[in-house]
C-alpha cells in the first residue's frame, strides 16, 4: 500500500472517530450538561477504550470545547443555512425565526436548544467553555439583528426600528417557548412563539400600501425575485 | 431550665441552622447548578460538620428539594409580595413584570434567576427535583395569567387578549434578559424586556378614550384607589 494513502487512511479514520464521539456528546451535553461529559462516560455509551478518547481530546476541557464548536456547526446547519434559501429581507427574518423554533421543537439535540442548556450551565463559570458558548450566541445573534437590518435595507421593515430591540424579543420568544417545552412539554409554548414573532415582525413592517412613502428600497422586493 | 423551653430553644437552634444552609445553598446552586450542591462541599463552605449537615437533610436530594423550596420563598418574598402591593389589575401587572426583572437585575441569587438555571440544569432528570422546580414555575405562571385576567376583569386590557399568550410574551422577555446578563454582562437587555413589556401592555390596554366602548369596568379603575 502507497505509504501516503495509508497515512490519509489513518487521519481519516482519526476524524470519523473524533465525529463519532463528538456526536454523541452534544445529545449527552443537551440533556445532563457540559459537566456530565466525562472521557470515561463517553468510553462506556460509545464502547471506546478511554485511550482511544484520550488520543482524541487530550482533556475533558478540550472535550467540552469540541462539544460546543459541534454542536454549533450542527446550529448553523440546522438554523442558518435552510434560512439563507429563503429571500432576502423579511422572508429571510421569519425563516431564520421559524428554523429557530423548529430545531427546538423538532428536539435536534435530545435535550431541547443546546445553547440555552449549556449557556445556563456555564455562565457563572468564567473560562475558555464560557467563553467559547457565548462567542457562538454573539455570532448568532449577530445575524438575527443583520437579517432585521437586511430587512430595512430591502425596505420591507420600517427604517425606524430599534434592530437590536427586535431581534431580542424574537428570540426571547424561542426561548421561552424550549424552556416551557423543556419543563412542561408544553408544546402550545411553540405556537405561542410563533404567533408573537409573526406579530412583531408585522408591527415592523412596511405595509403594502404606504411602501411608495418610505425610502425606496435598494433593490426590487423579495417577492418578485424568488 | 424549664425542659420544654430547652426543646424549643433546640428546635429553634436547628431552624436557624437549616435556614443557613439553605442560605448559602440557594446561591451556590445558581452559580453552580443544584448537582453541584453536596453535603460536604457546604459543610466546608459554612465551617459545620457533615454529620450536622446530614441530620439537617438526610440525602443530597432532600437537600436539592429543600433548596429549591427556599429559593421559591425568596422568589415570593422578592418578585410577588412587593407587586401585590400596587393597585389591582394594570398597575399590578406592570408591577410583577418590573419586579421579576429587578429580582433578575440585582441578582437576588447571585447567579442571576434561581429558576431559569434549575430547569435548564434539570428539565432533562425526571424524578422528584424536575417535579418540584416545574410545580414552583407553575404556580408563578399562574399568577402571571391571573394578573392578566385581573387586569381584563379590572377593565384594563381588552377582554379579548389571550392571558395565556401574553403572559409567555412577557415571561419570555424576563428569561431573555436573564440569559443575556448572564452570559454576556450586558444590562441593556433589561431595558429591552422592559421596553417590550411595556408596549405589550400597552397595545393590550383598552384605551382611556375607547374604555366606554367596551364591557363596563367591575370596579373603580386602580388609579382612583390608590
Amino acid at each position: 500500500m502507497d505509504p501516503a494513502r495509508k497515512v490519509d487512511g489513518r487521519v481519516e479514520r482519526g476524524e470519523r472517530t473524533r465525529r463519532q464521539i463528538l456526536d454523541a456528546a452534544v445529545h449527552i451535553a443537551s440533556v445532563e450538561g457540559l459537566e456530565g461529559l466525562s472521557i470515561g462516560r463517553l468510553a462506556l455509551k460509545l464502547d471506546m477504550s478511554k485511550s482511544g478518547l484520550f488520543a482524541a481530546f487530550g482533556s475533558k476541557q478540550d472535550l467540552q470545547l469540541a462539544t460546543v464548536d459541534h454542536a454549533a456547526d450542527i446550529f448553523v446547519e440546522q438554523v442558518v443555512r435552510p434560512a439563507m434559501l429563503a429571500p432576502r429581507g423579511l422572508p429571510r427574518l421569519w425563516a431564520l425565526c421559524e428554523s429557530k423554533l423548529d430545531y427546538s421543537q423538532k428536539e435536534v439535540f435530545r435535550g431541547g436548544c443546546f445553547f440555552a442548556a449549556a449557556s445556563a450551565e456555564f455562565d457563572g463559570r468564567p473560562g475558555p467553555v464560557r467563553e467559547r458558548i457565548a462567542g457562538h450566541m454573539t455570532k448568532w445573534l449577530a445575524v438575527l439583528v443583520g437579517a432585521v437590518q437586511r430587512a430595512q435595507g430591502e425596505g420591507h421593515l420600517r427604517p425606524d426600528v430599534d434592530a437590536g430591540q427586535l431581534a431580542f424579543e424574537l428570540d426571547s420568544y424561542a426561548m421561552g417557548a424550549n424552556w416551557a417545552f423543556q419543563l412542561f412539554g408544553d408544546a402550545r409554548a411553540f405556537d405561542r412563539a410563533r404567533k408573537a414573532s409573526k406579530a412583531r415582525i408585522e408591527e415592523a413592517a412596511i405595509r403594502q400600501g404606504r411602501r411608495s412613502s418610505s425610502r425606496s428600497p435598494r433593490r426590487k422586493p423579495a417577492a418578485t425575485r424568488g
